[in-house]
């Protein structure tokens, strides 16, 4: 099943909304059973009925429809790295084994991880600025497991979670944005200042702990109690659009007054990953995140971002690892990441 | 004179020789008038009264035939520069004017300062590891200007210098050595270190002072007192070969043993070279080392050496300000010598 999943690219590089700004739109709901303990306290045994009572219910869901299920104990760990690349599951649950597992849809963009941090994390997500779309799909998926299990649920607090952080809606919207132009400006200080002021974290493309790499940021709310879903939701998108409009801004900026330091950025990145036979993934997401911005401001012709994006996918080292069907050293993986952005790049036309 | 001059590669550039690793060989004598002033104490109409002396002497001798003189006061700052990036000048002499000058063969390979820092400095270079024939002519240039007037001499010390340190055969022997595998493995520091155990200073790219960029290396003597001219010239020789066998060396086991390391460096220069917008001089020459180190290891094909070193010389400021018309900003310089690598290269057939 994985194996046929893994030749599809993941949610978050469908094409067809504009990705150039906002890569994508992730919403995640934290939900627990009732009278169960929650899966830090309950034991392996506890969490493996957990997991087998919610796999069939969720499996069944119209929401998940059509859905896969694994189990972490049935998943390698070459696998569950490849998940976690696809944003699927959290770095945290790679480590899981018996007693956790995933369910999903099959298209990737919504789904159920069980025994996480909490009994249920729920996830819908997309590319482009989609939120409140992704809301709707993912209220709805939330009232069909409601209408089947029990959760814990306070009248004065809310949904109940494992962590007070997320206690009330359990709610967490998140906005991956690419901030090239920003960070060529030096302004994405400033920009992530005034976002943590107003209650939001910015994080690196891997989420939370994660450095931000490549120029790709996420952007959530941290407050989860205190408003309705819809309210949250609505003013993230709202302030989404104002971090794209400075982005923009800070492009405009660069072609208009430093035009040749940004040729001199795209070219470079072009060249290297063209030429280079060692690329560290992080140098790689930079390197891309050039071409990227290259692209969107048509002084790259001849590459499309959606080939781009796929790169980005692809040369993350567990990706890499199944490309190549065998578990790589570091200094192996930048060799094979190299060749591989290299011969797909050769491919294509680029003039810079 | 200087326009048609500035046409042509400059002495150290001339093909024939083996220059892969040994890029040109230099021999300069000091030499004083009996009965003068060094410059340094003599004052300006001194200085130009010797100028006016050796001027018509030097230009009528054989030795230095067919033959331009420029005093320096003649020439713009802008072509003083170019005279220097050509090593026919030094650095010292770009700051002097009226009572200094150059005579120089047509071919650049020999030539002699007037009032540097001593009355003459002669030197003779060729591509290349030719110190021995190159000595030969210095000799006879030396030997034809002795007949002609009288030198500052002592039995017991030998030719007087404003410089004790070049007091006795007043010579120098120099070699630019091209040493990117020796950089490459990191074994520069404890080959320079045994170089000056035993005698032997060892330089950037434009001489004393000057910073090593793009691996370029000169070796010299450090020792002018108390052995025969074609002794330190023999010495020089065997030692340059033995530094040759060592980057040899350095070069066969980068191959073997950092193939990867090697090709991605060969690779990135290329890549970096062929598609930045803004390149420093320093940027520059390194990479440009990087290239020439993948010609001769047959890593980088359709790229001759010649026209790598023809940038080497075309990307100096003043080559570049030449190129243009005018003086140029720094930041100009960069761009414009990533302009003219990049047009260069994109002419040639690389791959790596």
């Amino acid at each position: 099943m994985l194996e046929e999943l893994f030749q599809q690219p993941c949610a978050w590089l469908q094409p067809g909304a504009d990705t150039g700004t906002v890569v994508s739109s992730r919403i995640r709901l934290a939900r627990n059973l009732k009278d169960a303990a929650f899966p830090g306290w309950a034991g392996e045994e506890e969490c493996e009925r957990i997991w087998q009572k919610l796999r069939p219910v969720l499996s069944e869901l119209k929401s998940l429809e059509p859905s896969f299920s694994v189990g972490m104990a049935e998943v390698e760990e070459f696998d569950r790295l490849i998940l976690f690349e696809r944003h699927l599951i959290s770095g945290e649950m790679t480590q899981r084994g018996r007693g956790s597992g995933l369910v999903a849809g099959r298209d990737e963009t919504i789904s159920a991880m069980v025994n996480e941090e909490d009994h249920l994390r729920l996830q819908c997500m997309s590319s482009g600025l989609t939120l409140q779309n992704i809301w709707k799909r993912m209220d709805a998926l939330d009232s069909e497991i409601e209408a089947r299990v029990r959760y814990a649920f306070s009248p004065r607090l809310g949904y109940l979670t494992a962590c007070p952080t997320n206690v009330g809606t359990g709610l967490r919207a998140s906005v991956m944005l690419h901030l090239p132009g920003l960070a060529l400006m030096n302004e994405l200080n400033p920009v992530a200042k005034g976002l943590t002021k107003i209650g939001l974290a910015v994080r690196g493309l891997w989420g939370e702990g994660t450095e931000a790499a490549g120029n790709m940021f996420q952007i959530s709310n941290q407050i989860t109690l205190g408003d309705r879903e819809e309210n949250i939701v609505r003013n993230i998108e709202q302030i989404v659009l104002e971090v794209v409009e400075h982005e923009k801004n800070a492009r405009a900026r660069l072609l208009e007054k430093r035009e040749l330091v940004l040729r001199d950025h795209v070219g470079r990145a072009w060249g290297i990953l063209s030429h280079a036979h060692l690329l560290s993934s992080k140098e790689a997401l930079d390197l891309l995140s050039g071409l990227r911005l290259g692209i969107d401001l048509r002084i790259l012709s001849g590459v499309d971002r959606q080939a781009v994006d796929r790169l980005l996918l692809l040369s993350q080292p567990a990706h890499l690892q199944r490309r190549e069907g065998k578990m790589l050293k570091p200094k192996d993986r930048d060799r094979v990441r190299a060749e591989l952005i290299r011969t797909q790049l050769a491919g294509l036309r680029g003039s810079s």
